[in-house]
């Protein structure tokens, strides 16, 4: 088999075989095609797509190019959840100890990752004491023992796609659909999950900007998914502005505490109940979906979910007491109010650009090196279509860098628009993608 | 400027300025860009494509990459020649003289090249004594005192086509008009003439399989060379056979020799002049085509084309007397016949194998570092349309490597096919390609 001939298939719209594309991922991860040869194979899978079996060859080939988990020693139906990618996105912090707490066992593997904020393990860190180096055996007892645990996601998972998405990322060939969806499902694979949840935000804070192409990904995912017998169900929401409040690792940890005590952002509770009823879905721990919301719905108002929340945070050493008192997480040195300049209804926040504010402030990593600031982040005060006068609060900002807050509070004050007529609030969940439906809301 | 934002551009579907390109073909060819990122800016050419104006600037920067003659001191309208390649094409050596007896200056450049057989300094080298090792200075005094002088092409002749050529060559991104056209005009221009005759080859053994690809191909090289302010005019000539019946290096002489006396193959004769017609008429040594044509049959027939290749040859250190002995030349120690197995009109033959048989004789190079065997190569016997008897020649072959003759005469009888009917002979003339018309034969 040789390269050139490959490319010169693809590039000519003939659908590559199994062999083909395991022959170049296998070879191109050890090394042995070099990078040019990848990139205008990728260019020209970029202009002649790929069908639906070789998408699901190409993820499986990278799923396949590292570790791939095995959680078969874990009891019940495990469900992942992953997220394409938001601003002030707590979710996870919420859905998973919402989900344990209905019997779906929660074997979570995360990354740090580089962003506007840290990643799932980064904000749990803000608890004293947590930590996630657990050996494998650890993490499975602690999921059979309590229904939930996370550990750090291992440096050998997929590393095919590491290097393809690296290259992609300098060649212009990321935003291609089948290139997108065999990305996130061949990590999302290697977890070693059952079946799969996905989140995929669409707006102008995401990577789809508009629903028709969120959809389009989100049926290439599931397709995946299907195809390697993991059932998936996408849900599509709004990232029009940021989820909730906050923004920032030890202020989303607040926020999804105090969501879990069923006091959250309106739209963080509908979203995470909503994920929360689709694992318990899936996990056949409800027989149909209203089932799955009303006992997700029981278990966060009887302070259930806390209680697992809890009861996770102590498994993995973290201080539980947090849950009760907000103070024991990392404050910032420096607070700093944003204030609208006039009055008017908020028609549009440029979500991206809140999110690189708080990146200003500390709260993410621009590069591997970058020392992430725990503490740092933004708490919004107010949400599109919500009305705000003159001197009122946008937002508040928190850091340790003070001779930044000037520069994100012009950022905010850039992203965020005013009109004088009212707004009508954005819908937060568009559309549920299941294997042969899509349904919009 | 960055590389990302030019790929992204191309792959979008959007021209690419004149800033762009040179940015690029400067960057590239100095390192500066990654061999990946070029790569994949082929592949988005290859489905995007370039326009005219596009073209004619990659052309000029891949041109200006490199050495550029300068033949400004010599008198008169310099008029270059360049075919796309065939098998057996001996047209440089029988039209470079012919049209320097027309008073027209030739100051060519040429290489050596892989391939079936060597270049034309290779074939002239077949000639005792014969040099190209001239100074710029002796090169251009030459061409001033003889109207004709043959040198070596400049190592930095166009080097940013060298390297996109390699790279092209095994990312699938050969096959495009515009980077076609660029790589052989930057070379063409780089060489320093005021016009430039095109032989377009078309047919199987060409790279340009039918005629209207070639006529695309042409067009494309006509409307750069009119950008760039060099009358170009193309002829498109077939090549479902080889051209005369010699392929090999003292071998293609001989016959040119014979053509310049008077005594050579039809279509061989027919191509030198029409090409020397439209060099005569493009150096505006004569007032039309057919007062040109008239010309150039007159140098033939008067045997002053002959004249001037010996007094071309001898002003370069050769021995003129090669043209009345042939027996000067390299001889090759063992020749073989080739048989035909029944009795039938030729239908067919395949070009290209009747140029890797040359090669498997030694005739041509395989890679850089090939020994070339100047006696090497195959007359051939009988044309397409010609009827042969059983036990009649196809071929003979001359070679030094005797272990060899077995496996060309192999190659050879796979490559032509007999039938019982008569057979049209194909024409060997197809179309002139000008700046505003394209006249079919």
């Amino acid at each position: 088999m040789r390269i050139y001939d490959i490319i010169l298939k693809k590039r000519n719209g003939f659908a590559l075989t199994k062999d083909e594309i395991n022959y170049f991922v296998h070879e191109y991860t050890k090394g042995n095609i070099p990078d040019y040869q990848a990139a205008s194979l990728l260019m020209a899978i970029y202009f002649q797509t790929m069908n639906k079996e070789e998408t699901a060859n190409l993820t499986e080939a990278m799923m396949n190019s590292g570790d791939v988990l095995d959680l078969s020693r874990i009891h019940g139906i495990k469900v992942d959840k992953h997220s394409t990618g938001g601003v002030g996105d707590t979710t996870t912090l919420i859905v998973a100890p919402l989900v344990a707490s209905c019997n779906v066992p929660v074997a979570k593997m995360s990354g740090r990752g580089l962003g506007h904020t840290g990643g799932t393990i980064d904000k749990l860190e803000s608890i004293k004491g947590f930590h996630v180096e657990l050996t494998n055996e650890q993490f499975i007892e602690n999921v059979n023992q309590h229904k939930i645990a996370v550990i750090g996601q291992s440096a050998n998972l997929a590393p095919a796609d590491k290097k393809l998405y690296a290259l992609r990322d300098v060649t212009a060939t990321v935003d291609n659909l089948s290139l997108i969806a065999s990305s996130i499902m061949s990590k999302k694979l290697a977890a070693g999950s059952n079946a799969i949840i996905l989140d995929v935000k669409v707006g102008s804070g995401a990577f789809m900007k508009d629903l028709d192409s969120g959809i389009a990904l989100a049926q290439e995912m599931v397709d995946i998914g299907h195809h390697m017998g993991r059932e998936t169900v996408a849900i599509l929401t709004s990232m029009e502005q940021p989820l909730g409040y906050a923004i920032g690792n030890s202020l989303e940890i607040e926020e999804a505490i105090q969501t879990l005590h069923g006091n959250g952002p309106e739209d963080l509770t509908e979203l995470s109940t909503t994920i929360a009823s689709y694992m318990v879905l899936l996990a056949k721990e409800a027989v149909d979906i209203d089932a799955a919301r009303e006992r997700v719905m029981k278990q966060l108002q009887s302070g259930e979910a806390l209680n697992k929340f809890r009861e996770f945070i102590e498994a993995q050493g973290g201080d539980p007491s947090v849950t009760i008192d907000a103070s024991l997480l990392p404050k910032a040195a420096y607070t700093m109010e944003v204030l609208a300049p006039e009055d008017g209804f908020i028609q549009s926040i440029k979500t991206d650009d809140i999110g690189v504010a708080a990146l200003v402030l500390g709260a993410g990593r621009e590069n591997k090196d970058s020392q992430i600031d725990l503490a740092a982040g933004i708490i919004m005060k107010r949400k599109v279509g919500d009305h705000i006068l003159k001197g009122e609060p946008y937002a508040t900002l928190y850091t340790n860098k003070k001779d930044m807050m000037k520069k994100a509070q012009d950022i905010i004050l850039n992203a965020i628009s005013l009109t004088n007529v009212p707004v009508e609030k954005p819908k937060l969940i568009k559309a549920i993608v299941m294997k042969d439906h899509v349904t919009i809301m």
